[in-house]
């Protein structure tokens, strides 16, 4: 019986589980979690069918636990031996810090990056769609070996994505803008409004939307914001230099802030479109 | 027949329109906008039931043009000798500056900033329902009449709002943070992530959300930037102390910052049940 073996059963990971089941990939997923009530959620509603107990009975692996963890787990797959050839994959928000935490090379390892998700976390909210229609960023080693990428890719197709190579320090300076960025702009503001007296009784819809992505989880935030720094740093630095520009054009120059605003507004809204 | 005068039927005015006929606290609306587009279809949608020429011919005037300009259509009323004792409110996000604008002072200007809106524009999204459960902040100087207090508290009670009153130094410093410092922030991350090569193809639903303020009107946002860059420049300077804070965690202290965006994601949490 063809297995998926699941390190991790939250979003993600329960989310790749029911992809990979209903689109006839593997047969059968045998998951764990280190958190006991992940686990026995992700039992009682189906998403996995039993739990892995041992790496060999899998015939690939999808490690989808927060990324500072996910070196360990193939660390120590190598070390005991098994899962040196399986096809393993993750799916962590970082792809530098892991590759440069491998004690040896692993060619069977294909890092990725699936660009998706959602504020909820657990394996209650794993949805069989939620790859659907979305990319997802691989980040091969000069090691990893050819015919594990391609396995690996067909997988994502099945779960409906499209696969995009990059370096994975493309990866990481990309994401760092687009998702990281806003991750901690969003969390800082949530931290300030709430630390300032007498403000929260006044937020309406945009806050709302604004930061809705600061209730993600903090264990998977805190590895990512650990693990990307140098580049957070950098975006941010540039982010300030933005802000400073508006703010001088609102009280020197607004008929270019006007400008600036239409064209950001126009952009905004084409991204709906997309 | 009552007749609900209404100066700028965007939005926010157009709203104010539907909210108030249907509430049956008018049985008519007269309306006038600068751009012509905007009042035809406040027209041809039954958002507003004629043109306003002569503003004698309101019972209440709803002034609800970007807020820069309010000052102006207020001055001119009072100029022109018409509109001097017809209970007046407008909508505007900034406070302070429309009064420190006006040349004479306006015992019938009630000055209001209801606490809803959306990033889209324009009379076609006007909603009969959108002051429903929300709060409008009442900002009276000390020449407003508390007899035109009492009227325009009453319209938006009809409106389905709560009022709050309270100073115009205030208010806009509160709104500064819950409001246009967000915006501001979500506008420079879109200018950023649109002006740096190669990253555009990998934003997520986290960003759509985080982003879609940034799609407002040029016009209002410029407006409310200039006016109230003062207490917007020193909300930034604490953000990005705060900013800087937990980018200092993540590479010195991550149990505290994962401790902080563990509080952080709580607090963002317990808003969606608001």
């Amino acid at each position: 019986m063809s297995t998926l073996g699941l390190i991790g059963c939250g979003l993600l990971g329960g989310s790749v589980a029911l992809a990979l089941k209903s689109s006839n990939c593997f047969e059968r997923v045998l998951g764990k979690d280190v958190n006991q009530t992940n686990l026995d959620s992700a039992l009682t509603r189906g998403v996995i069918d039993g739990v892995l107990v041992d790496t060999t009975a899998a015939d690939a692996l999808c490690v989808a636990v927060p990324t500072a963890a996910i070196a360990d787990v193939l660390n120590e797959a190598f070390h005991s031996g098994v899962g040196q050839h399986i096809p393993t994959f993750d799916v962590g928000s970082v792809k530098g810090s892991i590759l440069r935490s491998l004690t040896h090379p692993l060619p069977n390892f294909v890092p990725c990056h699936p660009i998706a998700g959602s504020h909820e976390s657990g394996p209650e909210v794993a949805d069989v769609e939620l790859f659907r229609n979305s990319t997802c960023i691989m980040t091969p080693a000069s090691e990893t070996s050819e015919r594990h990428i391609q396995y690996v890719e067909e997988l994502w197709h099945a779960m409906g994505a499209t696969v995009v190579k990059m370096s994975s320090e493309q990866h990481d300076r990309i994401l760092a803008l687009t998702s990281h960025l806003p991750h901690l702009l969003s969390v800082a503001i949530v931290k300030q409004v709430f630390q300032t007296d007498g403000v929260s009784d006044y937020l309406g819809n945009g806050f709302r939307d604004f930061s809705r992505i600061a209730a993600g989880d903090a264990k998977v935030w805190r590895d990512i914001f650990t693990e990307n720094s140098d580049e957070l740093r950098i975006h941010f630095s540039e982010f300030v230099s933005i802000v400073e520009s508006l703010l001088h054009q609102a009280t020197e120059q607004p008929v270019q802030l006007e400008a600036q605003l239409s064209v950001v507004s126009n952009k905004r809204k084409s991204f709906d479109d997309l």
